[in-house]
């Protein structure tokens, strides 16, 4: 069955009405009629079985039928990484991010960030989009910092920066345990200053290598997704 | 220094004209002129240096200083996928796969796929740029394979095929040793038949999961090319 997103469902609530993309969609190119059924998630964890009841192409209202709570996966995965200077590439990032399964993004900026700005509200819809794709019902938080030093105050319980200042830097994966919240900072395209590397260690983050290769930006903050998933297996 | 690509420089090679693309961004967009070094790579390890004899923004013309054979990484990682319907996605895998170290892509064509062509030149752009990109010198190979049989009958140590069909098929991780060369077979968006499944079983896959995770076709290959490159690691 069809699923769509609605930010805003309350509990108490018997009918909603979708925004205007989604009622064309469903009305225009899916030709779905009165009291034909479809999902509704809140990307909060709930997912609701709707009947259509008014099928008007730019407000089409739906009945709730049932709700149901859908299991949070908890894995407890964190990242925090500087936007690409190609959004793309953030945004091919983010996807992943969500697929593999994070519970939350903060973007920040650094030293060498070339970019300096953000949408939030496209990254919002990128990941409602990836969120509906890989069938979560859970949206990770999605958080904008103004600099670098916002998201050293991050209380977590293990804490790393994908920062290699020498051969013998440990690899991520040789130091993530399977108990707490995780989060590893990933940097922009020219990479952490030593200066921001030194302040993050005495925020207590731990310098860590993503492996031996050169990784873009995007690539690796996908790697550093996909060692932090790997504690769920250790 | 800047690093140019040319599939075809011999051993006894003392001059070598550039194509029309990289002589234009040499002469008109980089503006180097007679006497200007640069690097020339060849994808199969060696790098050169070579000085502009003829800035002629069609058919620069370099002779070579000196050649250096660049190490192998030799990690032994391969992967077959199946291209994505949209191929923006098969792109930014290859993308990916490069920077991580992969040997070997095979493309095939299963049951489920919704493509059904793909075309290796523009494959082989992608590659080279990422290779450049992620400053490797070893272009990895590329096959174009008509149909799922042909990527059975590959020669590796260790085989597998990403298909669950149980929650308890265990995680490619798990089952990787570090000796030897790897493959693993992505399937694309609708997955692989029962058939192709067990076909690759007595071809000597085994089937392995890449987690708990619903992934896309490019999202499961980036991930199965990073948990085979774990086996450098263990």
């Amino acid at each position: 069955m069809r699923l769509f997103y609605h930010s805003e469902i309350r509990e108490s609530d018997v009918e909603v009405v979708l925004n205007s993309e989604d009622s064309k969609h469903i009305v225009r190119v899916l030709r779905m009629k009165n009291s034909d059924q479809l999902y509704l998630m809140d990307g909060k964890g709930f997912r609701y079985m709707a009947s259509i009841i008014d099928a008007n192409p730019k407000k089409c209202k739906v009945r709730i039928d049932n709700q149901e709570e859908m299991p949070k996966a908890g894995k407890g995965l964190h990242i925090g990484i500087a936007p690409t200077k190609n959004m793309d590439r953030t945004e091919f990032f983010i996807e992943k991010a969500i697929e593999i399964g994070v519970e939350s993004i903060s973007f920040f900026f650094s030293e060498n960030s070339e970019r300096k700005n953000i949408k939030l509200e496209r990254i919002e819809r990128i990941a409602i989009s990836a969120m509906k794709q890989s069938r979560k019902f859970h949206l990770p938080s999605l958080h904008l910092l103004k600099n670098f030093n916002d998201v050293l105050s991050t209380t977590m319980d293990q804490k790393f920066i994908a920062y290699v200042p020498t051969q013998t830097t440990e690899y991520l994966f040789s130091k993530i345990k399977k108990e707490g919240d995780i989060m590893v900072l990933v940097g922009p395209e020219g990479g952490f200053s030593e200066k921001e590397a030194n302040r993050a260690k005495e925020a207590g983050f731990d310098w860590v290598s993503l492996g031996k290769e050169r990784l873009r930006t995007e690539t690796a903050g996908i790697v550093a997704v996909q060692l932090m998933n790997m504690k769920t297996f250790i």
